[in-house]
């Protein structure tokens, strides 16, 4: 079980349920609430702190921008329309006026990619700059999709190939800048098609194994991936992780993900899903098979490998946000899953520079 | 005009409304949404860090019982009908588990007092507690209520008599205890009445004259109120600020407040609506009346007072914070409209203990 859903069971375990929400705690990316004949309510809230915290965002119009995204890419993930943002805002009393503005900006910016506005809010004084949001959204025609409703034989997809969120957060924390920008956009319009076509779903903003590990316990299943897991890795940031001489897959065991879609979908629609959704563009990332038994499998490099995804979506977590520490626990499950032996420790700051 | 409202036109000024929005920014407590035929989402968030950081709510079931509750009472003056709530608490990485759940335990009762649950949440860890909350509600026959709407000639009331939350700040940071219970609730009912019957609402969250000045601001109006303004606060407490040598019109002034409404309602239905309430046992506080003259007049203490509310309303903001020098800059105004001269100050701290 990852550690914060263990955390979240505990302090929620005495509470009441609305008898209109159509979720349980953890079984969708954004709560659910009936508020009248087929209409939905979808809500979400998320607030960037750690990541202002740990310099992964520093740019103003960033952070606003990622204030709205990690809410909206939780509608896509339920196929909500997006219907309004309300923020909530902590600044400290030296916070200057144009950052504040560059902050809204960027909020902006990311409401009005997904069709909405900025909506309402709340200011407030604090010791550190944090960003957080609401986002809601309406689903007119009752029909839902949650993180729970997979079954074994449905195929499984990512909405596209992943890595960037993994391979900025190692580049700006290794190396204090990235090759690549980051201001990934909610996949609302897949979402959309998603609820209609297929049986679960949920987003990759907290990474591939967490996606993995979330769907795998809430479900009861387990998955068995049909490639190398390297090839679900974009090649600009599988190279990438190649000249910094670490294994790539470590960009899908990282917590800070790249707002992609995972999801589901029968045999039976398979077809009409992939179909449509390649009428606007869209081509979606065959990943592998729901199984019965509750473990994830794949292929590395060519050995073949059985684990508990809880294990390496956990690990940051355990390493207490120490990316030291936390490397070189990925090494450590890369070298034992290889049947390698543990290297002697090289210093990781020095690994990407 | 308050200094927060200025802060806030200055960050918005730039957006783009959403054309489904019926209020504009300071113009409703609680965000109103049109989001089908005749039904309206209301929709409002806000964060409880000052009361926290400089002490007011110690108490973790204090802490949660209030982050819902200012949401609600933001319902409560639009007239909406609570259908949940949303968490975003920050604690820290030593915050004890049972701590955690009272604070829950505390949101949980004032979620059900208002008829509602939690329906979701976000947890972070961050260097101090805080807690924010989204609630939000239906109206479903598409009237509104907002802070815009009355008229000159219409009457002021308040839902209830008034200085519960300030008289509870004043004597926790004071005396670091209180001989009142603060657990406010939010006026539901009472604001479903308002709404369907007077002709502008807010909440005295931040005190009567914030209330005042926000009225005042925004419907640009002014109000004359018929009675001397120390008949508005509650007697118990009255009796608190005379024991404690402090005039007791100060507790209007304070910017925590007590969480009643403030509504108007035109001389036309004044008898139904006052009759309405009275079938449920609510009896609402005649305040004064509506004028054409922007400017806030009374009687204090047989003295007739001409003000601008926002010279009381921003005296905390300007104090920064200092409660020494607001209680001082309170006693200055005092004395001004009183023609005394200023006495020489006091250890403040000392004066109600």
């Amino acid at each position: 079980m990852l550690i914060e859903n263990d955390f979240l069971a505990g302090i929620t375990r005495f509470l009441t349920r609305s008898p209109k929400q159509i979720n349980h705690l953890l079984e969708a990316d954004a709560e659910l609430i009936h508020i009248g004949k087929d209409c939905i309510l979808a809500i979400t809230t998320d607030t960037i702190i750690e990541e202002i915290n740990e310099g992964l965002y520093t740019d103003p119009y960033q952070i606003g921008w990622m204030s709205a995204t990690v809410n909206f890419s939780d509608l896509a993930a339920v196929g909500a329309d997006p219907k309004g943002f309300l923020t909530s805002i902590q600044i400290t009393r030296n916070t200057p006026l144009f950052f504040m503005q560059s902050i809204m900006d960027g909020m902006h910016d990311a409401c009005h990619l997904n069709g909405t506005y900025i909506v309402g809010g709340d200011t407030n004084h604090c010791k550190s700059i944090q960003i957080g949001g609401t986002a809601f959204g309406i689903i007119q025609d009752g029909k839902t999709i949650m993180r729970k409703g997979c079954r074994p034989g449905d195929q499984l997809y990512v909405s596209d190939k992943l890595g960037l969120g993994s391979v900025y957060a190692l580049e700006i924390l290794l190396k204090n800048q990235c090759d690549y920008a980051f201001f990934p956009r909610a996949r609302i319009k897949e979402g959309k098609l998603i609820r209609q076509l297929g049986t679960c779903c949920i987003d990759t903003s907290d990474g591939f194994f967490s996606a993995v590990s979330n769907l795998m316990f809430i479900n009861k299943i387990g998955i068995r991936i049909r490639h190398d897991i390297n090839e679900l890795i974009h090649h600009n940031y599988y190279l990438t992780m190649l000249n910094a001489s670490l294994p790539p897959w470590f960009l899908l065991a990282g917590p800070h993900g790249e707002f992609e879609l995972m999801f589901t979908v029968s045999k039976k629609l398979e077809e009409e899903l992939i179909n449509s959704a390649s009428e606007f563009g869209w081509h979606p990332i065959y990943v592998g098979e729901i199984t019965k038994e509750p473990l994830l499998k794949f292929q590395l490099e060519g050995t073949d490998i059985t684990c508990n995804p809880d294990d390496v979506a956990n690990l940051y977590e355990i390493s207490a946000g120490d990316l030291d520490n936390y490397i070189h626990a990925l090494l450590n499950i890369h070298n034992q899953w290889k049947r390698q032996p543990l290297k002697k420790s090289e210093k990781i700051a020095g690994i990407m520079t």
